[in-house]
């Protein structure tokens, strides 16, 4: 065991203090990891809320984490000291199953959270980025590009992927038109991916406040949705909407915006029920659909996709001890675009 | 001008009745029709109570019909009189468009519905196939196979299509696992034409009363929707569910029977909004689609698929007079499996 530093919230709710707990030692397909920075997700605030109602405490919360590697096990072959390496949102997968599915891997039941999840071998739960280093088995570490920065790549690894992957799994690229609802943490990165891939962007935003941003990004259009004739004027036009916002919407006004075989895609998980007429979806064989983060194999082709694209986030760095005071502000959406924690502040 | 009789409702939810109309001079383009057969829709209940608010009055139902051709314009070459044919849900498309869909027509904004629909050129919508004779563009008359029956072939221009349609599109054949939601008008069909694809099809039916019917038209299983050990044991496999239900139902529960990336497909429009939770969707990346109807190339294909493997709908045949009582025990799903009008009895 070695002993770790981190920042933990003790029960559901309450604010995130510095917090002292063991890390396995490595085994021999295991990678150790010095955590320079973790990228701040919303989830991290459900979670700590249980707002989901599967949190584990104590949390130690992070799962968009970047640093160095400072030593491996003997078996692995992928990884040396000194590598820039990251860390997303699983830590395990297909446990149980007779191979791992590459291509699928985080829909599988055996998935083992980067934290708060309940992890094979352990009474304890696994413990997140928000923390001085890591131990993780080398099949889920990912190579950072040489050319992005260990702070703007953060935000890559959960939400970064996120976007990417319904983006390649609804076949985005020249000729098609997607629309990016929300442009926060997950959006943003939306907008570039979505925009590197070659497609005609369109974002949709509750004001026009961040335009400016977002066609800087790569964004073609930008409409208000607090105007009435945004959805008259989109009105069947989108190939593809990814949705990031987790507050309700009126999901058929949205759908509504979709082509003859087109499909909205929720990333982001809204507490209420989703509610929606039957008749938003049945005359244009439209496609109500949800994903999920993406696989390793899938979250490696994204960076490295980023790498050769000069893509990363936008962020506002934070010491560790402004956490609580930026969950305040994310729930504002008061930051542009992703607060990423400098782990040196720890 | 040509006098046709039929029976029609003059008002939402009034009895259907004898009533007299008008029928256009064929142009050159048009095919002429001795009706001989009409299923009868769920969605002919609907329109004539105008539970979907577009009903246009005096309504003649009716898009399930199958008749012989008496006559044709001078430019069509695919029919001559004598010719064995069907009309379904709609006698014009695309209209304003600068080319023909042929593949998606059904979802075009210039669809033309075979009845209660404002048609271009003409103050009155149009009247449907519960009448003596109809005079339809040739582009819109399927030919019957020949080793198919009039009368039990009916059914297949609407309920046939719908449930052929969406089979076609998510690709079912064999290795696919797909249930059919609701074993009615539409779902017997969708046993049939799914059992005939290749896939393993189960049948969800809210009790085990059709079971033998269920397994006689291909079904591999069948479960009682109204037993929770159903939910249980159908968890996570899978591929497809076709609903083909028009009331609400606990949507949540049902996507849970589906796989990583599978599908749910609405085609019967339940009037109460759909509500489900995100997480049904978004942690096995699965989809809520709608589908409605089908082109006429689909049409035309799925009839032809059907005369190959001889299949057809199950049906009880009335007289026109009889149609008022055959609404009343749809509502109570007292059907088995369509009814079908005797037009020899107007």
């Amino acid at each position: 065991m070695a002993t770790a530093k981190g920042y933990a919230a003790l029960a559901a709710g309450a604010p995130l203090a510095p917090f002292t707990f063991d890390r396995r030692e490595p085994n021999e397909d295991d990678v150790v990891i010095a955590i320079k920075y973790c990228g701040v997700c919303h989830s991290d605030i459900h979670m700590v809320d249980n707002g989901w109602g599967q949190s584990v405490y104590p949390i130690v919360p992070g799962h968009e984490i970047t640093g160095v590697v400072t030593a491996v096990g003997a078996k692995v072959s992928r990884f040396k000291e000194g590598d820039r390496v990251g860390v997303g949102c699983f830590v395990d997968s297909c446990i149980g199953c007779a191979t791992r599915d590459l291509d699928r891997e985080q829909y599988m039941p055996g998935l083992v959270q980067t934290y708060s999840s309940p992890q094979p071998g352990s009474d304890l739960p696994t413990y997140g980025g928000y923390s001085d280093h890591m131990v993780v088995k080398e099949g889920y570490v990912l190579s950072i590009p040489d050319n992005l920065a260990l702070d703007v790549a953060a935000p890559l690894l959960c939400a970064g992927v996120t976007l990417y992957s319904p983006l390649r799994h609804w076949n985005v690229g020249p000729g098609k038109k997607v629309a990016i609802l929300g442009l926060g943490g997950l959006g943003h990165m939306g907008v570039k991916i979505a925009h590197a891939m070659g497609a005609e962007v369109t974002v949709l935003s509750q004001t026009l406040s961040k335009q400016a941003d977002g066609l800087a990004m790569g964004a073609d259009h930008y409409y208000a949705t607090g105007d009435a004739e945004t959805f008259k004027t989109l009105a069947g036009t989108l190939d593809l909407i990814i949705c990031t916002v987790s507050a309700g919407i009126d999901w058929g006004r949205y759908l509504n915006l979709l082509k003859v075989d087109g499909t909205m895609v929720l990333v982001g998980a809204p507490e209420e029920p989703v509610s929606l007429n039957a008749f938003a979806l049945i005359p244009g064989r439209r496609s109500l659909a949800g994903s999920m983060i993406g696989s390793i194999k899938e979250t490696q082709e994204m960076l490295d996709f980023c790498g050769q694209h000069g893509i990363a986030a936008d962020i506002e760095t934070i010491a560790i001890d402004q956490i609580n005071d930026a969950y305040k502000r994310m729930a504002k959406s008061d930051v542009r675009y992703r607060f990423v924690i400098d782990m040196a502040t720890l």
